[in-house]
């Protein structure tokens, strides 16, 4: 197996659950829930796929629709699970910095600029997210309040760097994606994000 | 003509007109209706297409923009006609079988796998309703009450189930589509739908 | 420098500027701004290559994406302009006349039928304010009262016809976005609009 996929099953699978339990907490049936589920991990893979002239995983790859299938049984059945805020925010920024450094990682396999790697990981990373609080008819967290972009763009940042610095890329990735973690979890424990517009409307 | 193109040019001028339908019902004004009707009778199947590597139907086949044409200046023309629910949902529930059973049969001719050609079949049959929804800020019925997603769904696995079994492609295209229809008007006459997530919040 | 190159780099300056001023009007975050920005910007002309089978421009070229950093700059700079409405809408005009032309230049290049061309062009010039409308959750003007649609459809069929009457390539452009800048114009200075439609409901 791939670094690409073993990164691709994990943030499929960690979206897929936080997708599910959106979806879930806004009362959709069981169809819309793994509709959302779908949508909110397969998405940004998705767009990365289509940009860079490949087909979708999810058409190539069985494994991507089993672990979303999976992750939406595992929602339906711990359903009395009620204090789950705390953990499904550590499941999507762990599926955050694992999905950004996917979509480097295929930048970078298909020989786009650096750039363009840089871009194509964020977009990997928030697509899915964003789709998701839009269908659910959510505020959306990445236009507001979070630092979803500013970690994923960070953190794929760093991967680049690295990779530019001829360090390994498996290690390059690690490290990417700590940052990603680090950037996210510092930034809503301190309550740091970017300033507001203020027009002198 | 082929399959495929038959069941293209039905499906979007089925949709083209319930799309032209909702949007005059919000009041858009002759452009939004004819934008709407164009991006819910074609969005499907150019994201089936473009996932598949392909170019949209549009840019190649004349004819899918003249059925959308004249589904817009039907809807114009006909404008006093006011008990158009129950022709509506007829309709949408055909451009629904139509639509499937077009995306199985285009992922079939370009050899992916089957849980691919599924997959393909429920994309080209719903995006372009959730879409409609979106844009006329209706709330979309593919997430709640309806069972859009369902019916698609198993009428595109009977689809690919018969083709397994070396069934005629022709004759399981009818077959699927019917299982399309069967399931949503029984869902709809019966009130079944799929049960919602209730937690203990 | 090609002409198509020119035209994708002024669309995406003029479109990101206006998308950063909504978007800081909405008071979303300087991250939201930039987001916001270059949605606005480069959707459209991403959705043209993907249909044409070609990779998105900014991909391909780091100025693209540099045009949208400045924009984003300039506006968190010049905040304090307040009287900015009839400039912005000065710039979104010419924005939809540089990005209609881009897209139906390129669907030239690619040899498309005249028809894919038109659409092409409405496509590159009016999806990035669609987006950006729904994303700042504005009413998204396309859809209401604006003939942004109508005008791109004109100066695309006019570019067309001249291209098709022998008239020289950068002519043509000319005079084709001078056509989307006069009926938007024209329309928004006499409050023409096409007409809404009245059913008996």
């Amino acid at each position: 197996m791939s670094l690409l996929h073993i990164l691709d099953l994990l943030s499929t699978f960690t979206f897929a659950l936080v997708g599910a339990r959106v979806a879930a907490d806004k009362a959709l049936d069981y169809g819309g829930i793994a509709f959302v589920a779908a949508i909110a991990s397969v998405s940004g893979g998705t767009l990365r796929n289509v940009f860079l002239g490949l087909r979708p995983i999810w058409i190539i790859d069985p494994w991507i629709i089993s672990s979303i299938i999976a992750a939406v049984i595992l929602t339906l059945v711990f359903r009395r699970v009620t204090h789950i805020g705390r953990s499904l925010l550590i499941m999507d920024t762990f599926g955050l910095a694992v999905a950004t450094m996917s979509g480097v990682q295929l930048a970078r396999e298909m020989n786009t600029t650096w750039f363009a790697a840089i871009l194509l990981g964020v977009i990997t990373a928030v697509t899915g997210g964003l789709l998701r609080d839009v269908l659910c008819q959510v505020e959306p967290v990445l236009l507001h309040r979070e630092t979803i972009g500013t970690s994923s763009l960070v953190g794929a940042a760093t991967f680049v760097a690295l990779l530019q610095l001829n360090v390994a890329g498996n290690l390059s990735a690690i490290l990417g994606g700590a940052v990603v973690v680090a950037t996210r979890t510092i930034s809503i424990h301190f309550d740091l994000h970017l300033p507001r517009f203020n027009s002198q409307r």
